[in-house]
């Protein structure tokens, strides 16, 4: 019986574990680096967990199942959720702020297409319980970090900046009404992901007034922070929020990020848990769908029937990410292959018994170490040798039959010495 | 709403997850050294995948779902399958042997209890397209190399070994037919597991014939390979296989392992798949379920659709390990903490964005820094820096201000020095 996989899942074979393993190294390294501790979750949580406060989006794409006790669950399509479970559990136990990453398996059922799959990985990084820009400013950091780390530049990658706070308040002093707001944000996050026409359709079914749409419609357009007090009079809050972007703007710059970042209006984000400064992250050839992003969500813990605790965060994806690196040529040559310190060679069937033991002490002496299953003609060892890019190759030969001595190669050199069996092994 | 976390799943926190990398992190290490190259699949397949050849009991716990499409999918409770399948779809391409391994989340609909839970990571270990006992050997050399380096001994360990082939062999010697043999293997599987009269009873269910039935039970109760052939005229095939076992354990000897393995023959397992040499791994305290277990499977590529190729492999669950190394000891002092480099010690509030600017500067260079949110006292950032076991602390104060200066104290020996913002940076 012949089973295919399921669709939008990948096989990693070990050519492509590599590059989930470069990608996913470099992500648990620019997280510690920047003082974060890592986590985790289950892989599935109660269904109802997500359709709280994800999105219709997601709530869409679940895949959910029953278990045996009757149990609604789902194979989880986002990590937040459990983190603000988890962190709500031992709210009182665990000193803040709270700087935690992980690195979760996640899925949604969606269309999958060129960066888009149906399972993928996805490094989150947030800080909980500090409610001041700096965090919003670390959080950022931390992925250019990485960005920068991997090598790239801010001619290959952009983080695109702006506050819902602002947007909310701003929307407001154009006249929408609070109970507008949230469906309005998911209509907005399509602006830049549909053609016009389409966009001010769904907007009209959110907004009935003409002229509020037309205000939006230009509020949308506004190319920087300084425009928008141009294009309205701002209320308090509204000011407020806009200072708070405007010091977002001078800390990136402090880090020296500032060429990575950029002011977008349009940016809302899909998710309904955002409160405060948002941000996508894209490669700026722009082809793909974005690579991350993330903000602001102040009320989440709360929502999950903890304290008020401010937090902000980010996820990145390793599918856009991936092509992005091999887009760029960012993977030659950086991939951890099987690394082989020893491969040791048996010149004679007869002393295969010797060449496992052989092998089998170099191991115990933590080296990685080959042999050929296949009775091998010594010339054939000798390339598979060459193939595993051993660095030494030690042969198994008649020496060592008659006189406990080991033959090794060096497989740089081409030198080639006899050493005594006990002593080569005490000199390791 | 609090939504508690789902029976039988466990959350990550911070140590948790330091203990699980410590794990995970051991078994990938053992792995390269012995030769393997890591692979992955999807954390879902087709359901019927796993109705094929895994056996009764892992298809009633599988979490099984129907996704929009109308596919039938379950959540992997084990990565052979996937395995088979991956292997099968490029066995042209693949050169030979395959030496894969695998650390897989995987999940069952288990009742927990201790060791046991409903989602776990499986250390897997394979080599596909060896016949002869070497492959065999090798495998089981993993395991245990794995827990010698990490620290487990043979008075802590032992691997139990025995044969399929030659137990099925010696069943026929008995007047067993072969059609009885899998329904078998499942009540033998079971010997150590239940009381002696429930096991008889099961026994009854599968053989009718008493005469047979008292066999198998003297059969059970041989205590070395050597016993076998006194109970019994073995076949020529049931001779081969007890040659092959022998075979084993002196390889077993040569690799200086053999101290850890004993021959059992209550040893079965439980997957439906298993064609050759068998073996469970537990701990010799004896309290808890298996460590693990493998064997060969010889037939179970081609059950997949693909060629006949002989393979072997085991898993090793991380619950039981883990309960095992926490009882030993094994686990203190080892694991990894988060490790800040630099503490970045703001003196005064007037500072904080030159503390941003020096934290973000010596992690863009690729060190560990922290700093603090709180604008908390000197002494207080001092406790912290202690607190994070940061090697050294940088203080931003008046120096830094006046003359571009940096105050530098190593927290081991209690030393300060005064050195200049450019010069400290380009020592690095």
């Amino acid at each position: 019986m012949k089973i295919p996989p399921v669709k939008g899942t990948r096989d990693f074979y070990p050519p492509e574990m590599a590059v989930r393993n470069f990608i996913i190294d470099g992500w648990k390294a620019a997280s510690l680096r920047n003082g974060f501790e890592e986590y985790d979750g289950p892989i599935f949580e109660y269904l109802k967990m997500y359709q709280v406060k994800s999105g219709d989006e997601i709530v869409e794409q679940l895949f959910s199942l029953t278990d045996r006790g009757g149990r609604e669950l789902a194979i989880r399509p986002e990590i937040t959720p459990t983190l603000a479970r988890m962190v709500n559990q031992q709210i009182n136990s665990l000193a803040r702020p709270i700087k935690w990453f992980s690195v979760p398996r996640l899925c949604r059922a969606e269309r999958p297409q060129k960066g888009r799959l149906r399972e993928f990985f996805q490094w989150n990084v947030d800080i909980i319980g500090v409610d001041d820009v700096p965090a919003d400013a670390e959080v950022i950091f931390c992925a250019v970090d990485y960005f920068r780390q991997v090598g790239l530049t801010s001619e290959d990658i952009v983080v695109k900046i702006s506050s819902r706070e602002m947007l909310a308040a701003v929307l407001r002093v154009i006249g929408v009404a609070d109970d507008q707001l949230e469906r309005l944000y998911v209509v907005l996050d399509k602006r830049n992901k549909v053609p016009a026409d389409a966009f001010e359709a769904m907007l009209e079914e959110v907004l009935s007034d003409e002229s509020q749409r037309s205000k939006v419609i230009d509020l949308m357009a506004v190319k920087s922070i300084g425009q928008i007090s141009e294009l309205l009079k701002l209320s308090d809050a509204a000011q407020k929020a806009v200072d708070k972007l405007e010091r977002l703007f001078d800390l990136l710059e402090t880090m020296q990020i500032a060429d990575y970042c950029a002011f977008d209006m349009t940016i809302v984000r899909g998710l309904a848990y955002y409160t405060g400064i948002v941000f996508e992250i894209y490669d700026k050839a722009g082809e793909l769908r974005a690579i991350g992003g993330g903000g602001r969500y102040d009320n989440l813990l709360n929502q999950f029937g903890g304290p008020s605790i401010p937090a902000t965060g980010f996820g990145i994806g390793d599918c856009v990410l991936g092509l992005v690196l091999a887009e760029k040529g960012l993977l030659e040559g950086r991939l951890a292959g099987c690394v082989t310190d020893y491969f040791v060679v048996c010149a004679d069937e007869r002393f295969f018994s010797r060449t496992i033991e052989v092998t089998a002490r170099l191991r115990r002496a933590g080296f990685a170490a080959g042999f050929s299953y296949k009775k091998a003609k010594l010339g054939k060892q000798l390339k598979q040798t060459s193939a595993q890019r051993a660095k030494e190759c030690i042969i198994i030969g008649q020496e060592f039959s008659d006189k406990n001595q080991l033959v090794v190669k060096d497989m740089t050199t081409g030198e080639q010495r006899v050493v005594d069996y006990e002593e080569f092994f005490a000199g390791l």
